[in-house]
């Protein structure tokens, strides 16, 4: 299978994804103009969720797509990485849903909520490393040109969400505001944090491969 | 990251959007032939929200290929300011459904709901806008061959929908219904106005930047 | 624009529309065994028409790739006329889940829903004449080589859906499960017409045109 | 038609389908954080069947691409058997559903939402058995290259998903869960299955033909 195809449907699935996202936020039933205005304002952790989750799933996108660049043939077990990448994908949507639900009620529910959504950050990490260390392991499957002093060094930068996304579980027992916040805060570091500004695979890619 | 794979996962996103807005037209419920005719009749505003909505999205996605066709590379910034433009556009059939749920009321909440429609496409026109001028700043991340000159022209076209859609967020608070029929003529304006009839970036461009 | 982006995009909406039509299908609430079947026997409407519909809107997509396929270059008319024919196509999952729940209903009821059913059907065919009709005058956006008397032809092949999805609205108001039997053998027949067997754009296109 | 259009179509499809998984998950209504816990656990035949039915359709998405690579050229049969196929993929967004519904109530009913389950697979057999039997037919419709003895070997390998999935449907009726097991483990496998690791069109793809 050509990587081609494979990141054609990984783009269409997490499109979907992304989109979704909209879904849980719904038109309140209001009986007068200052009761809407109430609701729709009484709705910020909708808001706050879906702009966190969605620029979280466009980076994911993104760091997908140079991960599958330096990738030069897809073998089996890889497209069932991908598939179980993927599935902690689209359960964002879901955690989504369950934080903005919980994250005013404050105490233990919202902090249930939050480190269910920091969860989901956690599956996606973990299924994002396996494709990269089962792609590279000794190169097998990469683009040529990787040295393995690169490689390493991107083995690190695609594991780092692992325990960056761990501390942001604890951090949802504390508060689960300061839980979405922090998501908030490392998504727009990841989005800009590459040096130089601009993608340039394969080398330049370890700064930008945290996920 | 080559500007193709930018514009397939927008194209995606945004054919998901715009698919998304029928799910708010439903099935009534009627226990005759007539109470059936008039419950379907009566959905005019679902219907109207839907078209105007649909023809708003369409156009977007025409615009944004204009936009993309004459970037050369993506850095990550440009990224991040296209996915906030995607977050601002997949917020569309929630404005939509919000819109269609009041437009008949009347009175206040009608008003909020259309000034809430109106500010989805101001924040729409604020990312487009922002792509546009981060991307053509210096020319530098444009293909060959922009004038100083054309690219002013050019930021002023892309800047002119800010202007416009935040005048619908006046008009919301005087009519809802006229508020969507000044919806629907611009997104017809704007559908037809390219002198010529056809689109040939980037000089031609212009003349159809509004979103 | 080129007609290749146009027809992702189109592809695309499709795809999602054709798509939604399984959110129709519900799941049953039962209390026993026998409830459970029945349940789901029960819902012979929703698994005829998500067939027909899934069936029709496949057939659509097959015709509009063969018209996109003769056209040589997009312009911004046939952009808005293209996205007017989208808009009908969407609607489709809306007109089945009212076909399905009004089917068994018998009486009024069915025949308006069939008739809003085929109604949709109609605007879609409407739609795909004019971007036809549009595209083809004088044939200028067409890819050479067409005959005026090829033109001719094909209009006739691509106007002929409109007075046969007329029909299926007188018929729906005779029965509503006769009007969606029609919509099933007139989907069947358009599915395999073509002489031959093979789609070879442009001159073998005409006997596939209906939609 | 292009074997591409055909597709990317159906890659389309079966993204959205996948993708709609996720909207069976809903967010639990708790009243106390140990509530919240006991319902988010009380679930797993959601996350279950989530699991399973995505990794499945990864794996017939994976298997649709293996089978189109080895077709040369679309017909209307063959597109439109293409387009029944689709038809049973897209049902399983509502067997999965039924059956995460029914699995916990045990007895006849969960036995009943097994079968569906199982039921749909087998109908998504033949559609894939059928494609390939038309393609197939005396080497018609696919690329040059292959023998009679190796068409006729995979011709196995293509129908041998249904009488494995007949199987299921028996299974069904002895314990819901061991069917759902089964199909998790039958998923695995054919992730996994093919000799090599790496997919080659066209000889190496007989064992990996079960979808």
């Amino acid at each position: 299978m050509s990587t081609t195809r494979l990141e054609a449907f990984s783009d269409a699935v997490i499109a979907v994804a992304i989109t979704l996202l909209v879904l849980d936020i719904k038109v309140p039933e209001a009986s007068s103009t200052s009761a809407l205005w109430h609701s729709l304002g009484n709705r910020w952790p909708n808001y706050a969720s879906y702009a966190v989750s969605f620029l979280v799933i466009g980076i994911i996108w993104s760091n997908h797509h140079s991960l599958v660049d330096v990738i030069a043939r897809v073998t089996r077990p890889l497209a069932l990485l991908n598939v179980l990448l993927l599935m902690s994908i689209v359960l964002i949507p879901f955690s989504t849903a369950l934080l903005a639900r919980y994250l005013q009620e404050g105490g233990g529910r919202s902090h249930v909520a939050a480190a269910v959504y920091s969860l989901t950050f956690v599956l996606m990490s973990v299924g994002f490393s396996s494709v990269w260390v089962y792609a590279s392991r000794g190169g097998r499957l990469l683009v040529p040109g990787f040295t393995d002093d690169e490689i390493r060094r991107l083995t690190i930068g695609f594991s780092l969400g692992l325990p960056i996304y761990a501390v942001t579980v604890g951090v949802a027992f504390i508060s689960a505001p300061a839980c979405l916040a922090l998501h908030a805060v490392l998504a727009v570091y990841y989005a800009l944090a590459q040096r130089g500004g601009s993608i340039q695979p394969p080398a330049a890619m370890g700064d930008q491969a945290m996920p």
